[in-house]
This record gives C-alpha cells, structure tokens and sequence, in this order.
C-alpha cells in the first residue's frame, strides 16, 4: 500500500514541519509524505482554501491533504477531517481552509476531531501545535489505516462548514464579464481570475481579442489596461501584458516576464475584482 | 527495513542539501531521508543544537539525524556520530551541535568519524563539503547496515563533547523564577524559555496568574510587562502579550498574531535572561 | 525498482512543485520524487545548467532529473530528453539548460518530446505549465518504464542542442591563468570558478602559493586582492579572503565567514572572468 499524505502550512519548511513528518513515520513507516506550500501568509485561511484548490487534483484518489493554517488554534473551533467526493480527504481546522473544497470536488462528509481518542500520547496539556498532536497524528492514523473514517470522530452537517464568501463571476448587461481575483501569485506576479476559461470561450471570447481589463481592490482600482487574449507568453513582447488560460482553467492577466503582483499591489480574495470589457471598435 | 535519515544544516534547501540526498541514495536505495531545517543561521551551532533538540522525539528510534553547520570544516574540528540513550544517531561535527543531545535523551557513546575509511570515494583533496562527503556519505551508511557503529572510527569520552554553557532555571529567594531564552523563533515570533512547564507548576503556577515579565540580552533589558498565563492564543486579544506552554513543554511568552521577537529584537541563547515575577496586589 | 526523479525549477518550492511530484504519483506510485533547488533566479537557463552540473554525479546511473526553467513556456522552443552519458536523464526545455551536460557527463543522444503522445490527459488548452503537464508527466512515464526512451519523440542531432558560450579557462603567455566565474553563491557567497584544481595544480600552483586575483564583471574590475590557495577555511582568519578547491574539484575564492559575492557584488557566466597570478617576489 501507497498511502499519500500532502501537507501545507503556514509554518516555513523547518523543525516543526519536521516534527509532524517524524510523527507519521511513527504511526506508519511505509507512509509516504510529501511537502505542498508552507509558506502561506501567517493565519490566510483564504490562501489556504485556494492552495489546496490548485493540487488536489493532481494526487491520487484516497491521498490524505493536511493543512495547518490556524489562527484559532487552542479554542474552540473544531478540528475535522473532511472526505472529499473524489475520495481524498482533508485534515484541517475548520476555519475556512474547506471553501474551495465545497465547491469542487466537493464535500462527501465531514467529521470533528474526537481529541480523546486523537491526539499524539504525551502532547496532554500543550495546546499550541495541533498540526503535530493532532492533524498529522489523525492524517497519518487515518492513512495507514489505523483509524476508520468513522473513528475520526462524529460526523457534523457539511452546511455547518465555515467558508469564505466566493462572488461567482457573471456577464453583465452591457457585456462586461465581472470575476474576482481568486489568487494572486508574488513569486512569478500570474493574477488569476476565478473566470473559467470555457464559460468565456461561451461568451463569445477568442485568441487575438483585446479586452480592456480593471482590477480594483476594496473598490479602488490599481489596474487599467487593454489586453490582448493570446495563448501563452510568446504571443507578446516582454514588459507588455497578456490575458490568457491559467493552469487551472481559469483567465489569467500577467506581464510577460515581469511581476505583475507586485508592479500593481494587486492582492486576491473577495474584495479584489476583476472586470474584462470587450474593447469597442475606435473610430 | 526502513531506515531514516534526517538532515539540518546552515545551507538553505538546493543543490547542496541535494547532493546530500543522492549520495544517501547512491549507497541505499532503500533509504528514506527527510528535511528538517536548513534554514539555521550560518555557522551558529547552538541553534543547531536546540532545531536537534525540538525535533529528535518526534521520530522512530534508530534513525539518524545529520547536522551539519560546520564553521570549522576542514579542520581538525572532529567529526563524530553521537549514539543516542534513545537508540537515534546524530552524525555532526563536535562543535557545540550535541549540547542539548547531553541533557535529553542522553548521549550512550561517541565515536569520532575515521575518514581514511569513511570518505566518499573520489572526493579527496576536497575540504570544504564534508556535509555530502563525510557526514551523508556515514550517516547512510550506518543506516542502511554497511557500517556498524563501531566502524564510525574510534570512540572518545562522552565528557570531552563540545558543549554551549546552559544555565540552568531556578527560582529565586525572593520568589522570582529565572530562565534562559531557549529560543525565539523568527517565524511567528515565539520566545520560549527553559523553564520547564511541569516544574513551573510545582512553583504553585497556574492558569489566569499574571506575572511581570523581564527579558534582558547582555544584562540590557529589551522587555518588560504585566503578562496572563493562560491555556492559549484564544485567551487574549489580538496583540496582546500571554503566556502559555510551548510545544517542547517549557514557558513561553507571545504576543497573539503578531511577531514579538522582531517587534522587541529579542535572542536566544545563553545571554538571553527571562525573569518571571507574580504580580504583588495592587492596592 | 527504485526509480528517482531529482526536479529543480524556478519556481520556489510550493503548490506548483507540489502538483508535479502528485503527477508523478499518479503515473506511478512507487516512483522516488526529491527537489533539488526550486530558487533558480526566475527565467535564468544558465544557472539551471550549472545547478544541474552540480548534483549530476551524485545520483545513480538512471536518474531522471527535470528541470523547469522555462521563459518560452509555450513558444515554439523544443521540449526534450537528453541521454546521458552516464545512463541518467534529463527532461527540461531546450534553451541553454543542458549547455554543462554536453561537457560532462557527455550526452549520447536527445528527443524532441512529442506533445501528442506525452501530455497529462485533460491539460489541454493549457499552455503555462509544462513542468506539470508535459515535463514531470513525460520524466514520470519514462523513469516507471510506461514508455521507452524511444518513445519520448524524434530523436534530433545533439549538435542542434541550444548552449550558452563557456569560455574555457587558459595558461597566458605572461603565465597568468585566467577563466570565467562560474557560479556564485548567493548563501554563503562562494565564488567558484571553472578552472580545474587538478589542471591547476599542473601548472605548478600548490597550497601555500599567494596569488595576485582579479574579478571583473563585464569588463570591469570589481575585485583585486592577493590570497593565499590552501586547503581550507581554518588556514586564515576569519574576515580574510582564501583560495582552496570547491566541492566540484575546482578552483573558488571565498572569504572566511563573510559573503564576498555579496560585498563584491559578483555574478557569473560568461561575462564574469577571474585571473590568477603568481604574486612576483616584492623586494
């Protein structure tokens, strides 16, 4: 047996990420884990729900996400396991890391953390690293098979998930298409929309169209441009922007090889949209 | 067989910590070897020893752990591989690296590393790499069983291991309790004494106490305050300073979501004092 | 079968490089994924090649190491397999990465990647990560044995393979040596340059020699000092500038504890030149 067991944090890759390593290893030494980001900004369980969104495709089905993003831990929000309709799960406090989840692959069931039962022997008493004493522990005895599912602890209503406001991107009545800014990477600068890229392609948009782009962050605007919808960097000079599909089938808008992120302080979330406006004919 | 190799050093993660990795593969295949951190500051072999120390319980028994922060490589510095009471290795050079391995779990035997045999081949005439050609290269060896202990090379006293001066907690006459700073990380900004929690308890402390506290680097005082010890972060606003059990069972002090070591400059190590003191009624 | 993937990106290590070890998973389970660096300056195709010169050596015959540094995602650049000389593989864009392995190990032989046949299944229409999709998923199915080297695509001539110019280091008339900096480090900030240690030690050079050296970037001078060559760091104080032999048995200058890349704001590559010259007897 392969049992996979990913983990984000938003720790820094260091002693504790290797603590909760080790702690596996000592449920099961055939575990196999495997480290995703631990560099999400301290306590955004925003950014957590959309890096477990962009991987969890890309793991087998039954692998085991950990994520450990937790600004309330030690109180009484609940720590969970949720199994997802692919048939992967996520260990997670419930503080909003499962929005993404909710929506695709979606929420079979989800489970609260029975502490009593879960909980590494000897951490009694510390309450400050549960991604150790208990989210790795749970992970690991789950994916070894140590633990059912149902063991994990009893089952809550999905509709009790703690999620973060999503605005669905829409096509307004004079024909702008309006989305959110759903991530906004600061290593390469990709601002990512949460527009699929078939629904636009329903819309009427193709390669080579420009669209004049605005981006506002709690109703300011910080970015205004027309840009070209083209297929990959090639299509335009360096410097000089660019719409086209990101990796997970969204639109995304991005200066080739430039930082577009930081060049705009452009942030993600609720608060930041995106409007695209097919550009009319100048005359 | 599953044997584990854990490795630390001053190197940031890249090609180097790489080398490192092939190497144990290159002997074994079989071997499975882990990050911890290598993220410690250059050349300061006593964050080497606590980063040992927060992590060597939390794996199996029998594993070897590879420090290498090594500001003496290449020269007569000795190169050793530490037998643990716990039945874990820890293969590093002897400059500071094993202090807290003599407190907890203990230190069975020593053995300074006999490089005439184990030397990657091919690598002579080159000093300053002992990282992937001395310590990986034994450290895997001994793991995988090509080596036995007693073919590390000679052993030497367990007294003459390089040690940083630890002053130990006490408490005080007049009913003050003393510690070190252990460690202040850098991350969330955790400040963690050596004041264990259990002792601490038997001092008559407990949860909703307030204590001033006092924490000095070189005898100047860098911070001072009235500060609750309670169970956790959720206690306390955010912003505000509590104290609370760290996840290596001793005191720590923090400031709910924000960065105390950065907002106060505070060290670690044995020049960094706390000073914990009940607060007298006011009237 | 213990088959190894090494990858190296520029992409820092996250969700992008976690989404290509999961891809790998899902080809085969069995598979052994390890990151080398994933901090290559952004779109920098000669330090991915001198990253990839580094580890080489120390991975069994076999490995198949994927590196991602890729400006012309997308473009019409070639994605290839390189055969190397020393049975291992080397899956990455066509665009200078590859300029070191043609001198050593040697390549044997290279395939354009045949994106018809070799693509994750359902990636289409993307064209932003072939890391993920193309690189990891093709270096997966041929490090399991789902498809042979043959099956990667049309093999084409090795001559046609695109290289950085790399000046080779020379003995002058005046009995100066000179060669280009070949990578400097930005961690411990290690200047190592191309001339070989035992080449350079055939030109009469031998510990205890000082010699006059000069870096000049671009033509310009950024450094003259004359500095012992001697085994290693211990042989001078702490502060003071030293030549000795670096870990890929060439000759590096450094200074002992202090970051001289930095201080002396040294790059490499082509442009960056170092000349060693036996300091004249002053009288």
């Amino acid at each position: 047996m392969c049992a996979f067991i990913v983990t984000q944090t938003d720790f820094t890759k260091g002693i504790s990420t290797c603590t909760m390593d080790g702690v596996c290893m000592m449920v099961d030494p055939q575990l196999r884990v495997f480290d995703s980001t631990h560099n999400i900004p301290s306590f955004d369980t925003y950014t957590a729900s959309t890096s477990l969104d962009f991987v969890v495709d890309y793991w087998p089905a039954g692998t085991v996400f950990v994520s450990v993003v937790d600004p309330g831990v030690g109180t009484s929000r609940r720590g969970c396991v949720a199994k997802l309709k692919n048939g992967s799960y996520v260990v997670t406090p419930d503080n909003g890391t499962l929005t993404h989840m909710l929506l695709h692959p979606g929420i079979a069931q989800v489970r609260q953390i029975d502490e009593a039962y879960n909980r590494l022997p000897g951490s009694e008493g510390v309450n400050i690293f549960h991604g150790r004493d208990v989210f790795a522990y749970t992970a690991a005895r789950l994916a070894a098979g140590v633990i059912s599912y149902e063991e994990v602890g009893p089952a809550y209503p999905v509709e009790e998930i703690v999620r973060h406001p999503l605005p669905c991107p829409a096509a307004e009545a004079d024909g702008a298409i309006t989305g959110m800014v759903a991530s906004a990477d600061t290593h390469f600068g990709l601002v990512c929309s949460n527009i699929p890229m078939d629904w636009f392609a329903e819309q009427g948009f193709a390669y080579g169209d420009v669209l004049e782009v605005s981006i506002t962050g709690g109703g300011r605007e910080v970015y205004r441009g027309d840009v070209p919808y083209v297929s990959s960097f090639g299509a335009v000079a360096v410097g000089e922007p660019l719409l086209m599909n990101s990796e997970v089938r969204t639109i995304q808008i991005a200066v080739n090889q430039e930082n577009m992120t930081d060049k705009y302080k452009i942030g993600c979330g609720p608060d930041w949209r995106i409007t695209l406006r097919r550009q009319a004919a100048r005359g």
